[in-house]
């Protein structure tokens, strides 16, 4: 067997390197992924410095995957030697606990994180279980796929679970990588759609993402109090929470994606008066992950990105760290 | 026309006496109630001290009532003269706004309160539009249904909202007034239901209520972490709540009905990972409340009361701040 070739930072103060390393049997469950595209999402930069304390190294990156089956176990249904595919955070699930057998099989304690104590996707090669291993139709562009993955399924889930219907006005704050994605995925949903940014050079953009009107959330929001139904969270930094709950309608949900590193504070009145709630979600199910890409073929949704050699990932990485990337950034295979 | 004999007091610091008022003439909308009985509410205490900023003195309490229809505009439907009806903390609402259009009264922005800036129900006789005046059927108990229109709706609406399956478990934090209609409507509800108390006294009472387990919140409740769909917060005080929301299964909703003063502090990853939601709600629609009137006939729900008769209204208003009610008191009309 062919090791497999990947880049790895060995601690959280290094770049990544070349690396090499063989994987054991396939199970019969699993799937070997051909690695053609990986995204890079924040996520990759936070486990890279253990930000969150479960970082194994030598530790390879990479969990917004597009490639092609190189090998499959003898139990996996439908998937075929050769087809594309997609990949995200999740690698594995249970597929037996109640939140599987529910289909939130991204709400399975158990599950698997594909770069979690094992190696990601900046590497020729990446595996997983067949659930994880999403169909890519062809007429999907594939160089730009991976991001739906990680960002795309992030914003697309609390759409889905919240049932949004389209005569909803949803905001957006935040717009990068997953807001970049929200703005297409709420306007070709049928919402009317406001984009919260404080930067004026992405106006223009939020508008031709879909945005309905890009407001400054440091100005004046009074024209939209108890006007949205849905507020996605997609920044990760500290706001003013209650003005932004006071812009929900009766009945609306203050969403987040982003893991805000500091406890948010509210004032259970703001909650009571108009019915409101303060939700969050992680990544989205198997099933939800296929109406996505459904969703995304039907109306050419696609991340904007930017190219980068996979050889060239510490550049990329650099480039994401200093807030530069517009939207996101895609690795092309050439390891 | 008769003067309304009626309790009130004359400022914050001030006990109820008697006190007389005529109306102006009664709205094409509108209902008279001859008040038979009238629960008293911890909103009743809050209102009478002004804790809200939104008390007008002379202030007359009471909005937990039974009684018979005396008048009727032109215009009201459905009710007859004598009929029995209940009337809560909603007195009126626009009709016109979505909120209304949608059924959703009880959210209607110009909604009036029953003992906001105007007369309660302490009183021979209190005034309403038609739409909050819900019949009481002949087989439930007038004698003790007012606080129903309170308390009972309070925490029936958010079973109603959150479209709570009977498959679910259900957590009751604070056993008093609402919480003991809690823990009777869950357990009709068909959900296995834990009832959180810190007060031993109340464990008998609560396994008669309906709770499958008395768990005391102060020691350890390791045994349900990850179980509960739902957590209903009828307690006013500041609680660990994020040790409840670790209570909680995927998908689970931390909910406050009571309005608890002190902003809560929520950490955004535990929403996140088990894709959990903190909420709240006010008192329900007329349908709801109608809905939770059936409910309440068909399972034989009622609360538990002590009966004082009005004229001693302030003796039953200190029994209640002194904690001693069980569960809520109910004033017998010999004004």
């Amino acid at each position: 067997m062919n090791p497999i070739r990947a880049l790895a930072a060995k601690d959280a103060q290094s770049k990544l390197e070349p690396f090499e390393y063989t994987l054991g049997p396939l199970q019969d469950d699993q799937v070997d992924i051909e690695v053609q595209y990986c995204g890079i999402c924040h996520s990759d930069l936070s486990m890279l410095k253990n930000d969150w304390g479960i970082t194994s190294y030598p530790f390879v990156p990479g969990h917004e995957v597009v490639g092609k089956i190189a090998a499959k176990g003898i139990h996996v249904p439908l998937l075929e030697i050769g087809q594309t595919v997609g990949l995200g955070w999740y690698s594995a699930s249970c597929l037996a606990c109640h939140n599987c057998l529910s289909g939130d099989h991204n709400l399975c304690p158990t599950g698997e994180g594909t770069i979690v104590k094992r190696h990601g996707a900046f590497a020729t090669q990446v595996r997983c279980q067949w659930i994880w291993a999403t169909p890519l139709p062809e007429s999907l562009d594939p160089v730009s796929a991976g991001p739906l993955f990680c960002g795309g399924i992030t914003v697309f889930n609390p759409m889905v679970q919240h049932e949004l219907r389209p005569t909803a006005r949803a905001g957006v704050v935040g717009i990068g990588g997953l807001g970049h994605l929200a703005l297409q995925f709420l306007r070709k949903w049928g919402c009317e759609v406001i984009a919260f940014s404080s930067n004026p050079n992405k106006r223009d953009e939020a508008l031709n993402l879909g945005a309905h009107q890009v407001v400054d959330s440091r100005t004046s929001t009074d024209h939209l109090r108890g006007a949205l139904d849905l507020i996605l969270v997609t920044a990760n930094a500290p706001l003013d929470w209650e003005a932004y709950l006071a812009l929900l309608a009766p009945k609306g949900t203050l969403h987040f994606v982003g893991a805000v590193p500091q406890p948010i504070s509210i004032a259970v009145p703001s909650l009571i008066a108009g019915q409101k709630s303060v939700a969050g979600s992680p990544l989205g199910s198997p099933a939800t992950t296929r109406s996505m890409i459904e969703f995304c073929t039907r109306h050419q949704i696609a991340p904007m990105i930017e190219r980068f050699p996979m050889s060239k990932a510490n550049e990329a990485l650099e480039h994401l760290q200093a807030g530069k990337a517009r939207y996101r950034i895609v690795l092309e295979n050439d390891l």
